[in-house]
């Protein structure tokens, strides 16, 4: 049977970063990629058109939300997902296990998870079965195993019991899923327990899936203990398969995964932050909304080619916050999503040219430096604060 | 002197309605014309990239709201209110005096008005001379008057004591005004009576200016009291300038006021019914927030040629406000704002057909069904209560 996903692996760079090519039914897509997140059949602030634009090649949908408005079945009868949102690029589906165990409460059993409707009260459970089902209507290229997110930190014990029920759980989903147009994907638990990691590698890699996505991680772990978990466990995976680290994450976070062969990453940031006015720039963040910004006539990024740095200042995004005009709104989502997309690029250009290691290390530094000219000023405010403070003690 | 903009009358209607050209520093505008309205520098929810697909010629924004927030200065620092916005089309802006008079607290005296913006309780003065260094420095092409616009209903004498102070007022930007690379607009008051009206624009007349909008209208007098005095009002007005009706409207308040020989009109209404939900169409009014129309595959116009009628469902748009997805209100206004375009240009079509009567009727005719389809089933429901009550009380 020809799966309806398939990965090639075309280049691994000296330090372990690799880059590849995603075929879909929807068409092609380099890795590693970063793909954007729409959680409610929507980008938020952006038309297709819009996002489209910024270069996005694969984006998310979410199980549980949609499930919840307008509903898979009725997604299904308007012709599916991608008809339904207009995108007619590759889409990933996450199972809405993420989001049931982020619910405070919920009772998880061997048959699913039961829990209410944060919106309505309305008690509903999810099984691996009613995830496949409802993923299956929604009709996304990828879709994932439902599996349980254990919370951090959790004891060794919790993490093993809920690995081993996320496995029956993944076997269930394989069952389930009949759909042959769709590719579902495993995704390992576990912790940052590397025999835990291994033992869902391993039960994983017996049901044999067309890709294996790491979860468990970007759940308040810190980037250390993320990098040392993703060393060992990105070794249990196999090189012919694409790797997703689901929730990740800032810059910093995805050279780092992409630097232990990570091929695809999600996260809300890039459109979450862009509402709240912060903007990725190749010299760091900056947050808009700052006095500092009110006359900057300058773009937010001068090296940046998105429609925002094209066309606008700083000084009139600053305005459209300041004015509660939801432009603002839309003009930093366009921005920020061309920013990720365009790292992803710049990614798989320096994997090909033998040089991650290399390239990381100099877009850190660039990146850095809006981040030491905050802490500049700072300092020296302090300085004089305590300088005053002695001269006052005298 | 050249005066920056110009109008050339092509075509009048049997019926009294005007197709003409008005040529301004950024480009010829067809008239009649709508001007979509962006407040804030802002057209709400819209990109100018996506306001120019609307087919939107000239756009509105506002003196008042933009001294209080970034301020005219700051506007001009960044290379005025065009550069500012990234709109190099046509623009007008509204002198502030509509919207100083519709606050509660105010001091209305000969020298001018003194209020307390709501959003911080500044207390500022706004005068014609003021006004007009706003407006020159924000820099759109046709700039308007400061005047009262008096509240309904009011007594004849206020509006005489008022519409006197006005001119006066006129005459003070008319001197104030001195950037010649943007038309100063007189605008007319007096209510609803004929005479005040003749005298207000006598005053007018005396000072000459390049182009006439008529105020203290669409303030709450009612669809038969607009049309009375637009009869009267125009015939005053020359026929070789543009007339600007200001504020209005609904589409059919529109059609009528075009039909007295109005060449320019401004209303939020598109863009404001957009974010809640209210769609124009050619079969009338939808509210897509409605129920029948969470399943609905069709687009909100069949016969409507903008982005959003080309891509999307009734349901889709439907699904993106119960989930409170922003990309609901870019998606109405595009569409609203098109509308209203589209409307502009066959009334330009028809008036040089020498058919604007007939389009008028045509396009209230068909405007009207659903409006009547939507009467039909309340009528029905109400028969089936009074069946139902008048068998109970049996």
């Amino acid at each position: 049977m020809t799966q309806p996903v398939q990965f090639q692996l075309t280049h691994t760079d000296p330090g372990g970063a690799r880059a590849g090519v995603l075929s879909t039914p929807r068409g092609e897509v380099n890795t590693p990629i970063f793909m954007p997140v729409g959680t409610a059949a929507a980008m938020k602030a952006l038309t297709p058109a819009q996002l489209k634009e910024t270069g996005a090649q694969i984006v998310l949908s979410n199980a549980y939300h949609l499930e919840n408005q307008p509903g898979a079945e009725l997604v299904e009868k308007m012709g599916g997902l991608h008809q339904f949102m207009q995108w007619d690029g590759p889409m990933l589906t996450d199972s809405g296990g993420y989001q049931v165990f982020s619910l405070k409460k919920k009772t998880v059993e061997e048959e699913g998870v039961t829990f209410s409707y944060e919106k309505d009260g309305r008690s509903v459970s999810l099984t691996p079965e009613s995830s496949m089902a409802i993923q299956n209507q929604l009709g996304a290229d990828i879709i994932m195993a439902f599996d349980e997110c254990v919370e951090f930190p959790t004891t060794y014990g919790y993490a093993k019991t809920s690995l081993e029920r996320t496995l029956r759980w993944a076997a269930r989903c394989k069952k389930a899923h009949t759909n042959q147009s769709q590719a579902l994907f495993g995704i390992s638990q576990g912790g940052l327990w590397e025999d835990l990691r291994q033992r869902s590698m391993d039960g994983l890699l017996e049901l044999d899936f067309p890709g294996y996505a790491i979860g468990g991680l970007s759940v308040g772990e810190g980037l250390d203990n993320m990098n040392r978990t993703l060393d060992f466990t990105t070794n249990m995976m196999p090189t012919d398969k694409p790797r997703y680290l689901m929730g990740i994450g800032l810059p910093e976070d995805i050279l780092s995964a992409v630097e232990r062969g990570i091929d695809m990453m999600d996260c809300v940031i890039p459109t979450k932050f862009a509402r709240s006015g912060v903007l990725f720039t190749s010299m760091g963040k900056i947050r808009v909304t700052n006095s500092e910004y009110r006359r900057d006539k300058y773009p937010v990024d001068s090296s940046c080619e998105c429609y925002t740095c094209k066309q606008f200042s700083r000084a009139y995004i600053h305005h459209l916050f300041a004015a509660n005009e939801v432009l603002g709104a839309t003009l930093t989502s366009i921005h920020n999503v061309h920013f990720y997309m365009n790292l992803s690029f710049q990614m798989q250009d320096a994997i090909k040219a033998g040089r991650f290691s290399a390239f990381k290390a100099e877009f850190l530094e660039k990146y850095s430096r809006q981040e030491n000219r905050k802490k500049r000023p700072s300092t020296q405010e302090n300085r004089k604060k305590k300088a005053y403070k002695q001269g006052k003690q005298k």
